[in-house]
């Protein structure tokens, strides 16, 4: 269906969360991992729905391509010109199925804008959304692998790493982990370390799968015992992805993100954020305009719904943390690298040219 | 059958993890909690091994007193007089139930010297032996929460701390989590923030549940989230326990202790280690001397055996990590305080009282 040769041969070999494939939405179904990899073929908006309500699919990209097939999906069974009504319930529909997700609304609306074209255009919309987001990932893990030679040099590292950033979050590849993958295929990863990422455990549920998957060696580790492996030279560099990045660097991120971050300067290894320049937000002006969510005692009681405290034990749960730009290294995007450490910020540093072999879509 | 009164009226209101009650060993059972607070009445001692064994209770001091009392047990059942061999074997059994726990060994050989005198001697040694450990934890409840007076001024305090250290561990009130009972009782607990220490939880599953029993106000936190609470100002102090204390304060401990000594430091609030004068080891020059134990990717890849990993991942599992001393505010025994932010040492400061309202055992 694409036009681009590069992104075609790649589906047929490459992991991604979401893609079209023989005329129906293709997921990996995440609450299945890590102990099954079921994929999900699916044809209709309330199947697809349900799916992003119930986090079969997960991490904004990903749902936002999702969200953007699901407007064929919408065509396909609401002809707009024919059924205008169904069309659009089915669309708000799409829109509101995962309510905090800005890239979800975004996306259906971008490929809803070519309603009229008919079918075959809203599909070539949709995939476009798609490879935005490959080619994104692609670019930064080339930026990404280039400033490591240059802050490690040019030797096989040892990378940390918290939560999942990979394609299960970005369709392909993903941010911290796409830049991973890169070294990995530059012979250049000697092991990636996971964190485990409690409460949700998303270090071990899917980042060691996706690690498995693409046959990289790594070790999962305890949260706690990230910092403490740091301070004895156990890794070279520490890569996170980031929910939000404030105008002056400051960068939100899962939890422990922050300890991390307080171990690597501690023991003179590069911290580094690799993130989309989507996630740059310069509305707000630094970490402490942003407020922390507390998701509640629930996910910290227990693990995958077994009590692992007395009943009735409080718990404070804050989701993510705000590491301070001084212990940054550096902030990777599509578009450019932005050399914290010597003191370059995001409104000195200029755009540079996406770097993907799949082209600038 | 204990001579002073503050004991014998305190063991019917106060947790104890082992004690002597009606001519029977009484163990909390650990491998029940947090979902089930049932006492084990062990009335011989194959029982007691097994319970030993199969980790019903844990913690060198607890497991020591048991131990003392199950000679008591052996001797009952084979009078050493008149069947020696049995009590030689019963002996035997007990000092190899946990091989690694010096305390387990030592205590039985000690209750065992005085087998010469008769039952209601051993008893009195086997109690002697609970008695010490528990005036140890009062001496320092003692000395901690008049540290903390002085380093953060009289009012009620934030603390936060790892694993387990409380009268699970330690028969009663315990070392890190004794200092913390101490400020509650003194009405100078605001709240008790714990880490619940993955992999095996003993901070969700044991302090949590100690805490409630307690009636303390308390919060149970993920791993990650120490560090970040303490950055934004969430707690007034950390205490922790000791596995080992090297000779120039280096302080290996469960892993995550580094990481909370980390940011504290970066917060700018005490962190302090509570342990018995027993924990230092002189024959330990500093941290880089202590060999770390990797436990193995079991209990990194599956929590109380349900799988969060794929199957196949491999893991680091380090049990735990060493803070240099340069990040501990102060060291409290039961005979001290050493101020190692004001450059004392272990070597320069003298032994002092034991503060146990039990008196001297």
């Amino acid at each position: 269906m694409s036009d681009n040769p590069a992104i075609s041969s790649a589906a047929s070999t490459r992991l991604r969360s979401v893609d079209w494939v023989d005329d129906a939405v293709e997921l990996v179904d995440q609450t299945r991992l890590p102990q099954e990899h079921r994929t999900l073929r699916i044809t209709d908006v309330p199947t697809l729905v349900d799916a992003i309500k119930r986090l079969a699919v997960r991490g904004a990209p990903s749902i936002g391509v999702a969200g953007g097939f699901g407007v064929v999906l919408a065509a396909r069974a609401h002809p707009p010109d024919r059924d205008p009504e169904g069309f659009s319930s089915a669309l708000a529909a799409l829109r509101t199925a995962r309510p905090t997700a800005v890239n979800l609304a975004r996306s259906v609306d971008r490929v809803a804008a070519r309603a009229g074209e008919g079918l075959e255009a809203l599909l070539e919309e949709a995939e476009a959304v798609r490879d935005e987001e490959i080619a994104a990932c692609w670019s930064m893990g080339s930026y990404g692998a280039d400033l490591l030679a240059e802050l490690c040099g040019e030797r096989p590292l040892v990378t940390m790493t918290v939560c999942n950033t990979g394609g299960l979050a970005a369709v392909e590849r993903g941010t911290a982990l796409g830049v991973i993958e890169t070294l990995f295929e530059r012979d250049l990863l000697a092991e990636a370390l996971a964190v485990e990422t409690r409460p949700l455990l998303q270090g071990g549920r899917l980042t060691a799968w996706e690690l498995q998957q693409m046959g990289a060696p790594h070790r999962l580790i305890v949260d706690a015992a990230g910092p403490f492996l740091l301070a004895r030279g156990g890794a070279d560099v520490v890569l996170i992805g980031a929910d939000r990045i404030a105008r002056n660097g400051d960068t939100a991120n899962k939890i422990g993100s922050f300890s991390l971050a307080l171990a690597a300067r501690h023991a003179g290894v590069p911290f580094v954020v690799v993130a989309p320049e989507s996630t740059i937000d310069l509305s707000t002006a630094t970490g402490a305009d942003i407020e922390i969510e507390d998701r509640g005692p629930e996910e910290v009681v227990s693990v995958q719904g077994y009590p692992i405290a007395p009943p009735g034990t409080p718990a404070l749960n804050p989701a993510f943390d705000v590491t301070p730009v001084e212990l940054i290294t550096a902030l990777v995007t599509d578009r450019r690298v932005i050399r914290f450490d010597r003191g370059e910020t995001i409104e000195t540093v200029p755009l540079g040219e996406l770097r993907s072999p799949l082209g600038t879509p």
